[in-house]
C-alpha cells in the first residue's frame, strides 16, 4: 500500500516544453470507477499495469499498482473497459521536482494538466510559471471522469 | 489471458470427504462485478491474488489472475470491497480429475458446491456420485452473486 499525495494544475502555456526529459504515450481505461474505488488498466509505452485506488480523501489516496503483461492489458482495454483516455505524458524537471505534464488526445484533446507527486503532504515545492489553477480537488479532471465526460463535451 | 472452462455442481452428500488431498481457507470480495466484468480480491491461505474476469459466454470466460501481496489484499478486502464470501476449498481427486469442493461459511453456510476445470470444452470427465444438479449456468451460484445475495437469504 502507498498513500498518494499529489497536486494537479491546469497548464497555461508551452513554457514546460523546454524542460521535457522524456515522454511516453499512454492509453487507459477503467474496469470500475465509483465513489469507493477505481481499477484502472494502463498501457504506457511497452509496459502495462493494473492500478487500484481507494476513495478520495482530500489529496491523499490509497493506491496499489501491479505490472501486468502488455497483451493482457490490451485485451482488457479492448474488451472489458468502457471509453478510453489517451494522452502523452511528459516528464518535466522544475526546481528539483519531476512534474508530469499530460497532453490529452482524442475526445479530451485541448486539455493539458500538470501533476506533482509529493513525499508527504507538507513537502514544499516551487509552482512553475506555466501552471494556472489548482484543480487537485476538481473531480472533472480525474482521468476516470475524463473517460466518461471528455473535455471536448464540456464546452 | 486464459479461457476458463468449468462445470459447477451442487454437492448432495459427504462422499467427497474420503478423497480430500488438501484444504485451504479462502476469503474474497469484489471491487466490481457487473454484466461486463468482475475484479475479485482473494486471500487463500498465506497468498493473495487479484482476478479479472470477462463477461460470461456459456461456460467459457476470459480470466486473468495476478499474485499480489497479502497485506494489500487484506486492506482492499477490508476497505474497498463490499460484502465478503468465506469458504474452505477442498481439493478432491476423482477418476483422474482434481475437483474443488467449496464449503461455504458465514452468510452462505449450508451451501456446498463442486467445480471441475477442463482443458477444453469437450474434455470427458466422470461425474462423481456425490454431485447433484449442474448449476454451471445458474448465476445465483456465482461467488460474486453469493457476496450480495447470500445463500441463507434464499430460503
Amino acid at each position: 500500500m502507498a498513500t498518494e499525495i499529489e497536486h494537479k494544475f491546469l497548464v497555461v502555456d508551452d513554457g514546460w516544453r523546454a524542460g521535457v526529459e522524456r515522454a511516453v504515450a499512454m492509453r487507459q481505461g477503467y474496469l470500475v470507477s465509483d465513489a469507493v474505488r477505481s481499477v484502472r488498466v494502463r498501457v504506457e509505452g511497452d509496459s502495462a499495469a493494473l492500478n487500484v485506488k481507494g476513495a478520495v480523501v482530500g489529496i491523499a489516496r490509497r493506491e496499489y499498482e501491479y505490472a501486468i503483461p502488455l497483451a493482457d492489458a490490451a485485451e482488457m482495454l479492448d474488451e472489458l473497459c468502457g471509453q478510453k483516455v489517451e494522452k502523452t505524458r511528459h516528464y518535466v524537471r522544475h526546481a528539483g521536482h519531476l512534474w508530469e505534464v499530460d497532453v490529452f488526445e482524442g475526445a479530451n484533446a485541448g486539455l493539458v494538466v500538470a501533476e506533482i507527486e509529493l513525499a508527504h503532504a507538507g513537502e514544499p515545492f516551487v509552482r512553475p510559471p506555466w501552471v494556472g489553477a489548482d484543480v487537485s480537488h476538481d473531480l472533472r479532471y480525474y482521468n476516470s471522469q475524463l473517460a466518461v465526460h471528455p473535455y471536448q463535451d464540456w464546452r
